[in-house]
């Protein structure tokens, strides 16, 4: 396989009634990262690692950035001295000196998360533990006509996702619409850890005048982490799970499904749109 | 809202144009399911939770057989003396006495599954200490034309993804053909514990006759478990990850890819394809 950063293109058989065609495709490409954490007061510090993800390599630091806040271990970018890819699909969070770690809480985590495939929580109890309660919501309204233009706008900007068919994005747009950021990834919620981290990395946290766009499915784990960076309204192509839209209405967040061909659903805080 | 099995339907708002439809929406259940072990000899039984993942509810049983054993914790059925459900969302394994129970393993899988959206392994070389050595390959060919087939007759038996267009399917056929047996989740893992569990239950491993759907893409964890359960055949209706087709390669599983609309690719195993 010939590798570029997030695609991998190899020979394959295209196969098409009886004809065998010989050609090149290309792949989204899986690797592990390793998270590592170094922590605790001068002349007494440990490193202890504390996630393994299959993500998409690309803004590691990112990732890490938004997957610590996300899960409540840290609460401020301000929380990480730097970032250091010291080893292979390897990245240590060196943290400053006063940062308390709840050890107890990164125990928690090992067990809650493993084998979960959409969800680094046991159930909305464990989250109320982490997350922020819901902030009141903002006054303000946004037109129909511009939810239909994200998935297009999305469309636009996505790079990987063409070439491979195999990403998932998620997309954040100012209240306006204006476009602000996107990140791919073979996993929706390292997607969207990275969209997060790099806009605690900009410091522009809380998210409470943007709009998320999902390529894909809105489940729990994703409207978790967008309560976590304050964002209020989450707009997904697919569909959401029943515990996502539970979610979001505990948050008075407002999700959209099936946001698609000049159509969509309003699954919760439809106060916030406008049907002209 | 109102719950059935697996699906739960609620009001929602459908917005088109300028119009608002108030209709009901069924969506895919997602809820946390524990997994507890009992174990050790008798005199000295513990219990230990050892995996929470967001699931859809049903066939809970098959998903924690089909979890113990795709992840290297149990090696047969009769390991299992038997399951309880003893409390909402939560399962009980009970382990035979003298069934061995690596700890390191465990503790390891913690680890290494913690955050992991997409596999609970951290390396190919974490796998090779849990999957068995490849098999010997089965001389047997598949036509491409049975392969067509494949998706309309997954759609025929998908009964919920009709409605709730939000969860994975994993199918199991024989070579000849035949449809055996079908599992839904919202996590496509889970879809494929299922079924793996539920062969596992019904003392039908290794299954080295027999071809893998899976409705979604194919990323690395999918591999892996096909690939403990003997599986030499997996057609995936999405993309394959690069890792997935490094594991297959690997493993001299035949992966195709992109299986729709009477054409599909193939990544690795071609020799087991018969185009006429």
């Amino acid at each position: 396989m010939t590798y570029s950063p997030g695609i991998a293109r190899l020979p394959i058989q295209k196969i098409r009634d009886a004809a065998i065609l010989e050609a090149f495709d290309e792949l989204a490409v899986e690797e592990p990262l390793e998270i590592r954490l170094q922590y605790g007061p001068s002349g007494n510090r440990r490193e202890q690692p504390i996630s393994i993800t299959m993500r998409t390599p690309g803004h590691d630091a990112e990732l890490a950035t938004g997957f610590l806040f996300t899960e409540g271990i840290i609460h401020h970018a301000s929380a990480i001295l730097r970032t250091e890819t010291d080893r292979p699909n390897s990245i240590l969070v060196v943290l400053g000196e006063n940062i308390p770690l709840d050890l107890g809480r990164l125990q928690r985590h090992f067990y809650t998360s493993s084998s979960c495939g959409v969800c680094g929580k046991s159930s909305l109890e464990a989250l109320r533990t982490v997350c922020p309660s819901p902030q009141p919501a903002a006054a303000w309204q946004l037109d129909a006509d511009l939810i239909y233009s994200l998935p297009d706008r999305l469309l636009q900007q996505q790079q990987l996702f063409e070439t491979t068919g195999g990403l998932h994005a998620a997309a954040l747009f100012h209240q306006e619409g204006t476009f602000l950021s996107l990140r791919e990834d073979i996993g929706r919620h390292n997607a969207l850890d990275k969209l997060i981290g790099s806009a605690l990395l900009e410091e522009k946290l809380p998210l409470s005048r943007h709009i998320l766009l999902l390529s894909g499915r809105a489940c729990f784990e994703l409207i978790q982490k967008a309560a976590m960076a304050g964002i209020q309204i989450v707009a997904a192509v697919g569909a959401p799970s029943s515990l996502a839209v539970e979610l979001a209405q505990e948050y008075d967040i407002t999700l959209i499904g099936f946001l698609r061909d000049q159509r969509f659903n309003i699954y919760t805080g439809s106060g916030r749109i406008h049907i002209r």
